[in-house]
């Protein structure tokens, strides 16, 4: 049985690497700049010139988290601005390590357990498109990082009232700390799968920051975790969207050519994937995908013999999420089960039946879809002729059922 | 302390036998007819005539899971259309062993872990029926068996992308694989509380079918675990229903001569009794039953003495499901509460007042209902006078409270 | 390792004290009036003179659960009628020790695995006040007091069909047993974070009842059970609503002078916090607070160093819930992450947007809280401009703008 007891880690010593980090794992050498964020604004009832910047600069102490004096590395983020959804012409923002590889999700960000991650995030939002996100005018025009599950101090809370956010073309650093299991403080550790997002865009809780992109993935491994081959975020939110996108949008993969993103999830047969699943704005959603299943557990998988914890663990296929949730997904792709388009949808059926679902796409062994199985795939992304306008326009129903770009080769 | 390790279990020697299979443990004797299913349907941009049928003859290494060659069991399910709802007027299908014995939900499966199972599906719906239930005429008219959980391929999805789904007339045999643990490999198994369902009628996630009753409940077992004296299912679905039915046609029981059924859930006393939960349609619900509390584990129980396991899994009497989801609930009947007319109901208070409750009635252990404790039993299936609307017209009222069939005869 | 094993605990010797107990741990020593509370009510098809009370009376037998013979502990509690809500003008009732203390949410409730507690329930609500919160004149005017998770009979139950509600003026005794776990018999045990509610004002779930504030939360420990240096209730429900209030009436902490509460929220740095989350009414929830993680388990820690089980637990700093949902966050005050004002809101965004959003004051060592880090608090309950009105009119949005009644002393 496994009976091993666990030492605290240390730091880990070496930087992860693991094939499936495309996103992070970027050493910034640009020396940080620690400017200062914290923009004035007015607000009745509030001094209005008292900026969080001022009040910051007088509590250094405050700046990171127990435990996390020195950063062991340090990133640049950028907030953009992106071209505009093509189907439904909403708003789009996105966060990137680049302003130029800005996406929505942003970059998944993956830490170990005793990390310290400095992040400076540059905003490059203008006050003119943020102007637009916002109703109430006394509310400050600015964006943020906030992070869910890793700690952080008010500093780096990334909200309005601890003035830890940026104004547009300034710059903000946020320090984020992998806390470690402790038995004996009784920390239960940051090991998991959280996200991080805007906090400020529109009002006090980022709602439109969130609704136009501004948020991505984190996982954090405990030394000894499995490890990946291949890493994908699903964020489930509004108007039946799977990373912001539905219908024949959040599945756009050409299994030709296929390029992993946040609408074209393929793995080779045998590959460990997991999903980095969030929930998002203001509904209920529940995960589902066919064909696979997986431990409801930190890691998503089952560790040890031991009857008694083995036997009391529920495998599931489907699990509800609410916004602001966010697990771990862990399988292997086509185990026993082959290779195929397998379905990925919300089981809400009048979420799925308006475009919130798209494909795990697993390949055989040689990269290849074999023929069968996949002839109509297009129907899974089949759009009802009655489909609800969502704001900005209905997908366009006719271009979701043509979507055959690829059908003639596979089939 | 509970250390004793996991062999990898071996295809079970025998077929299960409990008290509670009422459903299912049919062997059947016929020969299993591979007919395929895949009819020709015309859909933009995908050739029409390259039916999955003929994909499926081409491809039969994909008929089966891995390590599923030879089923262990075979059964004939049939498809038919039943009486519309004597409440609502809506369409009813129904699966059943027997195109007699169809209902809904339908026939509750039963499988242990290393068994392989073989089920042929017989579409006895008219196209008529089906056709009245799509509203796009591209899509094609047939229906399909799509199972949670347990392991199968593309051939055997139920959807209509793989082509893997049955025309009117039409028989397919679908091959589920209940695959068993194993720390070797890390397979997580497929013992659980699962569900199976339409995925093809009305459109490409089945909705009109599961709105009209196609789905059951699926149980796979472990070997070693706790058996049940009585196994009922209780799907949570749209228009504050449990199993499609609410208010007084949710708690149909005869208390006098009690058939244990979807609208009929009955106990003596001690009898450890199992519900297969299930949500079902567009709506999040919780599953709360009064007087009772189950451990939040695979099973339903705490396995075991380890106290760090057993002092960390909740024990709860209230869990909220989501469309998709399934969890099996373990209880002692009465424990330590005696025998009564215990609610059971959806907790969202709109949701019970609605009529989204029914009743575990715990007899005596005798079999009787003592006097006391549920005169009033009506009480808790009223409806409120301004009940609203189902589509196909509101439950009688009057008649809901006036349903005193058995009042007279326990008080 | 944690390896030992449990001992079926005896009755507690002596009874709780926690510095955290502000609410309970008063011993009731004024004799226990059995008063039978079923008030004789008319309702279509049932015998209408037949009261609960007669039958009560008829089955001494089932007065008290199984295992529970003798109370260890009695208490009076009362129902009365409140001031209407200062925002809303909602009509409000509440549970107290005493009619002078009553409040919502009631008073904390707090047992040990083993012990009985009887609670006198009287009713001081007048029979105009309920007959207000009713639509159907044939639903009886009392209330009840309904509780989850531990033991009772149909006589404690809380509902109409039993008859084991509370007429105006009248009381009645119910009998909760905190059931101890045993390997031996299998009782998963009745440890958790639960509540008690009526379950019959306005109709026959109680809806009026919770609505209007009769709800309180139970906290069932078990021998050896980490204590916390504080416990709070924060029940989240409808109207985008923290115990009942939203926007500024969410956070009403005088931090020069905290009086922790409903609305008020506060721990010094280092101490350890619990809160008895509960959902109530029609909608979901999502539970989330800034900076500060739990472990997804029955105490919100993670016991013992076996690393299959730690490794196993998910810690989370967001978690859905649905009405009758109830589970324990346990954390450390600022653990890592310092004093601050700690956002604790619904993460679904309209929600929190809508003024569902508290703070968790996390003040230093000397009971302080430090300059920084909360200048702008009130922007974390501002509300926008167009908020939704609700029932009994929307929260003064100038108001709580302008809630500016510490921000001077702090900054």
């Amino acid at each position: 049985m496994d009976s091993e007891t666990i030492d605290e880690p240390r730091r880990p010593p070496v930087l992860l690497s693991t094939g499936a980090s495309r996103a992070l794992l970027v050493i910034a050498v640009l020396a940080v700049t620690f400017a200062s964020a914290g923009t004035a604004y007015a607000m009745k009832g509030v001094a209005a010139n008292q900026g969080a910047a001022q009040l910051a600069a007088a509590q250094p102490a405050g700046a990171a988290p127990e435990g996390c004096v020195t950063p062991d590395r340090q990133l640049q983020l950028y907030a953009v601005e992106l071209p505009r959804d093509p189907v439904t012409n909403q708003l789009r923002l996105g966060y990137g390590l680049t302003p130029e590889t800005a996406s929505y999700p942003g970059p998944t960000m993956e830490m170990i357990e005793g990390e310290c991650l400095a992040i400076t995030l540059h905003n490059q939002v203008t006050a003119e498109t943020l102007a637009q996100l916002r109703t109430n005018p006394a509310h400050p025009l600015g964006l943020s990082l906030h992070v869910h599950g890793v700690k952080y101090t008010q500093d780096s809370d990334g909200t309005v009232h601890s003035g830890s956010y940026v104004a547009p073309g300034e710059s903000r650093t946020y320090t984020w700390y992998a806390k470690p299991r402790s038995s004996r403080t009784g920390s239960p550790g940051t090991a998991g799968y959280w996200w991080y997002h805007d906090h400020v865009v529109g009002g006090p809780h980022g709602t439109q920051g969130l609704n136009s992109g501004l948020f991505g993935g984190l996982v954090v491994r405990r030394q000894g975790d499995p490890r990946p081959d291949r890493t994908y975020v699903t964020a489930f939110g509004d108007r039946q969207s799977i990373n912001l996108r539905r219908g024949a949008a959040a599945d756009n993969c050409d299994l030709d050519n296929p390029v992993p993103g946040p609408a074209c999830f393929v793995a080779k047969v045998g590959e460990r994937v997991e999903f980095i699943v969030i929930g998002l704005g203001d509904d209920m959603h529940t995960w589902h995908v066919h064909g696979h299943a997986w431990a409801d557990t930190r890691t998503g998988v089952v560790a040890g013999d031991n009857k008694a914890i083995v036997d009391s663990i529920p495998v599931i296929d489907n699990k509800t999420l609410g916004p602001g949730d966010s697990f771990g997904v862990t399988i292997v792709a086509g185990d026993s089960v082959g290779p195929g388009h397998w379905m990925l949808h919300c089981h809400m059926q009048f979420h799925s039946d308006l475009g919130m679902a798209t494909t795990l796409h697993v390949l055989d062994a040689n990269g290849q879809m074999p023929p069968g199985g996949h002839h109509h795939r297009e129907a899974a992304n089949q759009l009802p002729l009655d489909v609800e306008a969502g704001a900005g326009g209905a997908p366009d129903t006719d271009d979701v059922l043509a979507g055959s770009h690829h059908a003639g080769t596979h089939s």
